[in-house]
């Protein structure tokens, strides 16, 4: 492992080394905080980062510059691309792909109000297009497709398309009427 | 302080040493230029980039991945999230917080005309949301609000909310009727 | 050069150390794989990475954090700024200039389809704006202008502006109808 690799960034006193699976690659400049568990087959790009207190699955691939900003829960046969961001308390199912830049936010009114944060919950099968912003506190339904560029707003059903700005939904173009096979 | 860290980039044979208060918190990654000035209780993400001839007040943090380009000025209580992008000769207030992947701009014809660059000026207690983009030379007024993945094409007014693409401008709703409390 | 920065990454037992011309910066944290090409004067910002089997012409500037994700080709009098997601398979052209955080796409079906994989094609003297999307497969004709935030899912035909989401194609305002000059 490159000396610009981090796994177990000790961010308090007691914070505990995290736990990998089976055959990880992770890539020089990446930064695994302490407090994280994931399953095998992992592997990420450069300078990804993994925070506190996040769970992953297996077979798990986290793109280069992609954050992901602790205290979220991510399944199985997930791929996130390059410069990915994922707040904290983001759930993410299995089969999951999240394209280049997209984003998901937490706060609906920030600084504006105390809420408590929410991340979206991404259900199995979806995936999300490049550059897409996905709203505090939605649900993306399964097997759903979020277009590139997407400004998602309302919850996302099941088998729905979402595109535009703010993002419209549609029944899924037979082209997407599939399920992800990561 | 972690050895992949530097405050302190040397850009010029004749750069000053970047001066910081009290209790600074520069995370492992990031990189400060010469010829910087930053208040107290600075905080910084990982890999977060602040280039030279920049003055920060107190209690700012600058996220993850955010890029400040240098020769800006930025006042006290600002939270600059994930991935923000700040180009150079932008000047933004106190109490702002700008959210994770926006993208703030300086050159209105890039490498089509000789202009001088103009980075925005973001007034106190505006909040920019995820994945918005704002024009060179655009004037975000005081206690506005830029929503997500908004377009800001047009200077926006005093306690406004800014959304789309193009943004529109509305009245602010009531549950944004606050200021800033960073 | 500073010990975060890597010329020649090696990704297989076999791959050769890249070649670059004359009077090149390369800045701290950039990463350049092995089997790489790049003429003269080039240079990065900060936690750039070029992957593996990219040309680069002369008088290129990767800008901090931009990622060329291997495959590509591109000319010279290129200039990418910070935070650009170019995929692989992708080709540029010379005098091209690509805005901050604009990212270009290379599968139009993610997960659904076995397609191969198709980068945009952007010619000679085409600016694309600050965190716009090109989708698959496009083709940027010469001399147009992709505006701030646009979503390109169309080709767009030579000295053309195309803008908005999805973007919309005009002929280029006066203010815009130069060469690039990089």
């Amino acid at each position: 492992m490159d000396e610009t690799t981090t796994v177990g960034y000790e961010y308090t006193d007691d914070s505990q080394e995290p736990r990998l699976g089976e055959d990880a690659t992770v890539r020089a400049g990446t930064i695994i905080y302490d407090d994280v568990v994931i399953g095998d087959r992992f592997s990420t790009g450069h300078y990804a980062l993994v925070r506190e207190l996040t769970e992953i699955g297996d077979d798990v691939l986290v793109g280069t510059n992609t954050v992901i900003d602790g205290r979220s829960i991510i399944g199985s046969n997930v791929s996130l691309q390059t410069g990915v961001y994922v707040p904290s308390k983001t759930t993410i199912g299995d089969q999951v792909f999240i394209g280049p830049h997209a984003v998901l936010t937490n706060d609906p009114h920030p600084i504006r109000q105390e809420v408590e944060l929410a991340g979206p919950t991404i259900e199995s099968h979806v995936s999300i297009g490049a550059n897409a912003t996905v709203m505090p506190d939605m649900t993306i339904g399964e097997g759903s497709f979020v277009a590139a560029g997407a400004i998602v707003t309302d919850d996302v059903p099941p088998e729905t398309l979402a595109i535009g700005a703010p993002a419209e939904h549609q029944p899924l173009p037979e082209a997407l009427q599939r399920r992800n096979d990561i």
